[in-house]
């Protein structure tokens, strides 16, 4: 029961090395809170990792790639075929993932957990659970039993990682027509009108916009997802990618790993990884504030604040690994800056 | 006359090269806009520098400090020796500010644009106006012709840097109580009552927010800014530093080299630099937007978006250098990653 096992495995956040780093920048030669998010991050990476000045530099973001039966309805302006496309660029290396990972000095894995047809390329880890999901118009993505597959991917991927000496985390997705899952996804947990939360995706039109909220609620009304149970929500209305990234989080939580949400598609998956384990969250940093319509209200559910605000929608983990210049930044504050004692600064009033 | 052909060298930005560096968004390999400001920035980019592709590695931050009468009225919670102190953190490389220059491969230059008391050290650009302005409550900040002699002085710095070969430059600030008049000129430039603009700076209480919104309100009946006029703006209300940071977004702009305007104090100094030269504002990118609540009014008169939303409010530049990693990110994106013929992705519906 490798899913259980991780949850159980899920502690919490450390208050005495937390509270020592609001101690420590206190103490650095600017007005206590100046720095504003950057201090929030090292305050809640001194609670994951149990250190006030810890180096991250093994970072790595896992995009996790999965086909969706609902795409046959036209929810995406791109082709199906895209998906696997993509992950040839991924593998390749010339995707805007691999552009931005290697600019914050981290990798990209890459992990087929159930394209419609595989990619045979020594590159891509393969845990594919199987070949697209069903149609959620008309029925389950998934059955119960793929769905603990699908997570338990995400979480064997992580762990290996994690064993091998990844220090920071990150999560991202590829599959054409995933935004409607994670839509159906936001709307089984908040309870919000599927119109209100549905957004364009790629760039469909209005017209499509408005069969996309429809096709949102009829896999509502036919799956009647539970929101007290991660693994039916994700069978009923998910994606494979998406059960995978919900099994990232849970695995890096267990190991007091940070994990970095991307945008949408990563939050549908901390949404069904909160419904299984809630304390997960407490180990998970938000990205950025995506373009789609539905993201707030996510990330307000979740409970996380987003670093970036800068109209993103590409997913692949590409303001996940945008954050990681900023996280790098909050730790070498951290560890870099002078002390007031040290600079010979008068702190009256400062701290 | 140094500030009037800096000005008259002021031309605008490149069409053309804005155009195909747009063509250029839509054949890489991701739905055309999805990186949103990322691919804002590269387009404004090669309308500044004409070159679709740039490289801009060599990077500098521009920190002018200057000390304010108005200080002795306490509308700061530090002491104005702070200011100095501060400088001399600089040099030392001890300050947020260095640490995060550091991070993004950049250069701090600090420049005395008019301290109190001198700094006596080979590594401090001196260009000093005067020491300390007026108290803008009582009188004017400075004459007529030190307002043009601290424009200049910025000016001056940034042609040096430029010279020398930096092809992407910021703007910082150091002045304990450099708030107060800042929040003066955005007043008199839009009109808003200064009750609505006036902020905690360094983190004021109460009371003493109160007291700061009225010497912002006397400052403005006493030397009667007029908003027409730059120089007597910045005369009546401003600050050394605050001209010299007009002063370098003058010059970067008609040497075609982007400016990064840090927060609050620099929003103020691009004011001034707007009231002299409304096309400079065509090369400025804004960094963040900070915790003053004058801000946001200050960057929308200025018709900039922040790239960074982050709850900071410390200054020195540091909000700028944090977004030097995201403009490289920006640039690696058009000049890494592949096009849908080089990756064989379809492009339907994409771009």
């Amino acid at each position: 029961m490798l899913l259980e096992k991780t949850i159980a495995g899920i502690g919490e956040l450390n208050a005495e090395a937390m509270e020592e780093a609001r101690g420590h920048q206190k103490n650095l030669i600017k007005p206590y809170g100046s720095l504003g998010m950057l201090e929030d991050v090292a305050v809640k990476i001194a609670g994951i990792t149990g250190e006030v000045k810890p180096v991250l530099e093994n970072k790595a973001v896992i995009t996790c790639a999965g086909d969706h039966g609902v795409a046959a309805r036209k929810v995406s302006v791109a082709d199906q075929e895209v998906t696997r496309q993509m992950v040839r660029g991924f593998l390749d290396g010339g995707a805007a993932i691999n552009v931005l990972t290697r600019h914050a000095g981290a990798r990209v894995i890459c992990v087929d957990v159930g394209m419609v047809k595989p990619v045979d390329d020594p590159r891509l880890k393969v845990r594919r659970v199987g070949p697209g999901t069903g149609d959620i118009a008309t029925g389950p993505a998934m059955s119960r039993e793929q769905a603990r597959a699908a997570v338990e991917a995400g979480i064997e991927v992580a762990a290996a990682e994690i064993e091998k000496g990844v220090e920071l985390l990150a999560t991202g997705d590829m599959g054409i027509g995933n935004t409607t899952p994670s839509t159906a996804i936001l709307a089984a947990f908040t309870g919000f009108p599927a119109f209100l939360i549905t957004g364009r995706g790629t760039g469909i039109d209005r017209e499509a916009l408005q069969r996309k909220a429809q096709i949102v609620e009829e896999a509502l009304k036919v799956n009647k997802p539970d929101p007290r149970d991660g693994l039916d929500v994700l069978a009923g209305v998910g994606g494979f990618e998406i059960g995978a990234i919900a099994g990232v989080i849970l695995s890096a939580a267990a190991s007091r790993v940070p994990v970095v949400i991307d945008g949408f598609i990563s939050g549908a998956g901390a949404m069904i990884a909160r419904a299984l384990a809630p304390r997960a969250l407490d180990f998970v940093l938000a990205s950025h504030l995506s373009e789609e319509p539905g993201h707030k209200v996510m990330l307000t559910w979740l409970g996380v604040r987003p670093l970036l605000q800068m109209n993103m929608r590409l997913g692949e983990g590409t303001g996940a690994a945008l954050s990681f210049t900023l996280i790098d930044a909050a730790l070498k504050i951290v560890r870099e800056m002078a002390t007031y004692d040290q600079a010979g600064v008068s702190d009256t009033g400062l701290r």
